[in-house]
């Protein structure tokens, strides 16, 4: 039988990275497509020892609250007040399967077919995801060194759109490894209010600031803003745990729409995460690890690209997993079984392409594996490149 | 700051069932409410060893397919196999963050607001939560001791309504307590065929017979029936972990779908799921328990009524989680406050109804408190109840 399919069902497009997962993850690949955090690094029997003593608790085997467990709340809302820099209350934070089930019951709560929605171009794949499920209207402002160009938001405003919501991956951009500067997200906070859009700050990287310094929000700013976060890159995504912080009123309604999407979040990866969160020497000790090889991670896979792909442009990261690269030329789509044949994966940019296709751009995370192979990756995709035509002899004096 | 919010979440309302958790949790009082499995039986110690032993591999901590865990969907399309006695791969399963999700999906795949959808009345309040957020105008048909009237949807059919899809608990009902009988199995699926409808047979009990021989599901008789299937009630509902057999049209639609909705399901909690499922010997053994314990409970309940509450009519399960009661005259929401102050909780049928109000009814889950304790509850209960007008004396001879 073939069902009769929903607009939305058919209106989502896949998403080439998810696609990409099982052709990277033949083991003679070196894989820089998926945003996974480094395997090495994953804190597993800091997981297994805390689950083991959650679940001394029958409440670690029980269905939870729908708005989280009551002690992760209150370890989330404490570390937003902390990167807010303002009062945050257990209730006003609500944890989710992921940052990316945040995302989509935010889309769920305030969006209806049509309604205008601003992305940043290129723009989070699953940002996009759920854009189309939702049936919005998009209208993508690109990206620079300085993240979003709230002054192109800015003069769309002033022509007259009225987006409802505004997405944001404000630090180390995924995939543009860009972070939006200090006066930008003052400006990008004053435009919501003043044309009264949510701000969606998707952060799941803020706490990589390779200089442990991460970001002030925009959130900081005003309360026109819903934060996304995530354990994912922090301590492990098969928690699947991620949380919302924002307006009670959209909080409300995220949470009557989570009732039917999963009805709560494992109470078992809550409580593992809690402790976890709330055990501050071990996870500031094993943040400053993850930090310290992803700056390093990075470093190699700019001196890599540098060396071997020396046309390439490429974003300089302060943090994060990704780096963004543009190969004048070179047409990364067609490029990519090649690269794969010479044991190397990523993602073309045209997969994060809103307006304009980006067809020489491609998307690389560092983080993933360990240095060594970074730069092997590097030296690999330089080889399944196309020879590039010999550059005109200088004129020397 | 109020965000305008969307149609669908102006559209649902709030769980009852969920609102009563908080108030059920009260140390002082005995619940009845809430659809929680045995506390007593979760198999929290071999949880935390599945878990210990799955984080050797890094794959538990990270992010995994969209589709499931390979293992996990293997050992589950041997289960759907041996249900529905028909070759079943793991590419016809897919795998959910508990089966609400798998519900929330497929009606997102296939419902557009506006669409006819028929809905047992009483009816799962999650599945009812689901449709108000798609939109779907709702059709109620009412349930017997056999489980739905399927008679009464083929006349329906008859007169010309056209639904997209069909909503059934076919095994002990959530509320009813009632099951499907085989003939009506049959009967469903041939309606099924006939007017091109997909019946999504939500079965999260099945396994629950308290003489051990699940029901034949619908599914085997038709393809056009989605199946969902759940650990909650037969391992844990902390695990999130459920599952979806059917259409791979279907499928295929529902898997895009939720990568923008969750990416996968914790990688983690299915590597625990898939170790417990697939050590058959101990799976059984402890479904055996949890089986057994539930006929125990169920009978002491029925006892208890009988002795308790005789006027009170009481369905008869033979598996699962719930009895539905009727006390004739008494308005069981109105009574929920003073039943709570004796120490016991319920939720009213009200909760339930979809067309007529059912005042008189309630939902006791008889699964979660230990035997003596069903029967204490059962006592506060009949205190709480109003005193009834007494009986007119028989004639005797």
């Amino acid at each position: 039988m073939s069902p009769t399919l929903s607009t939305a069902a058919r209106a989502v497009r896949g998403s080439a990275i998810r696609d990409l997962l099982a052709l990277t993850a033949r083991p003679d690949v070196i894989s820089l497509a998926g945003g996974l955090p480094a395997a090495d690094l994953l804190p597993r029997e800091r997981i297994a020892a805390a689950a083991a003593d959650a679940l001394a608790d029958p409440a670690a085997g029980q269905y939870g609250e729908t708005a989280g467990h009551a002690g992760l709340r209150e370890v989330l809302a404490a570390h937003e007040a902390e990167r807010c820099g303002r009062t945050v209350r257990p209730a006003d934070v609500l944890v989710t399967t992921g940052s990316q089930q945040a995302l989509d019951l935010v889309a769920r709560a305030v969006l209806d077919p049509g309604v205008p929605v601003v992305v940043e171009d290129p723009a989070y794949v699953g940002a996009l995801q759920v854009l189309q499920a939702a049936g919005a209207q998009l209208h993508p402002v690109p990206l620079d060194g300085d993240g979003m160009r709230v002054d192109v938001l800015a003069e769309r405003l002033r022509a007259g759109l009225r987006p409802r919501l505004v997405h944001t991956v404000s630090s180390f951009h995924n995939p543009g490894g860009v972070t939006l500067s200090p006066a930008r997200r003052a400006a990008l906070a004053g435009l919501a209010e003043r044309y009264g859009f949510l701000v969606v700050e998707d952060d799941p990287y803020g706490l990589l600031a390779f200089d442990g310094r991460p970001p002030v929000p925009v959130a900081a700013h005003s309360d026109r803003v819903v934060r996304l976060g995530s354990a994912s890159k922090v301590l492990a995504p098969a928690l699947r745990v991620g949380w919302l912080h924002g307006p009670r009123e959209l909080l409300a309604a995220v949470e009557l729409l989570k009732q039917c999407t999963d009805l709560c979040t494992s109470s078992l990866t809550q409580a593992v995460t809690a402790r976890l969160l709330a055990d501050t020497t071990w996870f500031d000790a094993h943040l400053a690890r993850v930090r310290t090889a992803g700056a390093a991670r990075a470093a190699a896979f700019g001196a890599a690209v540098a060396e071997h792909l020396p046309d390439a442009a490429c974003s300089t990261p302060s943090g994060g997993m990704f780096c963004w690269l543009d190969l004048p030329g070179v047409d990364t789509a067609a490029l990519l079984p090649r690269a794969l044949e010479h044991g190397v994966g990523y993602v073309p940019g045209s997969a994060f392409a809103v307006g304009a296709p980006l067809p020489s751009a491609l998307r690389c995370c560092f983080a993933s594996p360990p240095e060594g192979e970074v730069v092997e990756a590097v030296r690999r995709l330089a080889a399944a490149a196309p020879a590039r035509a010999p550059r005109a002899p200088r004129a020397t004096t």
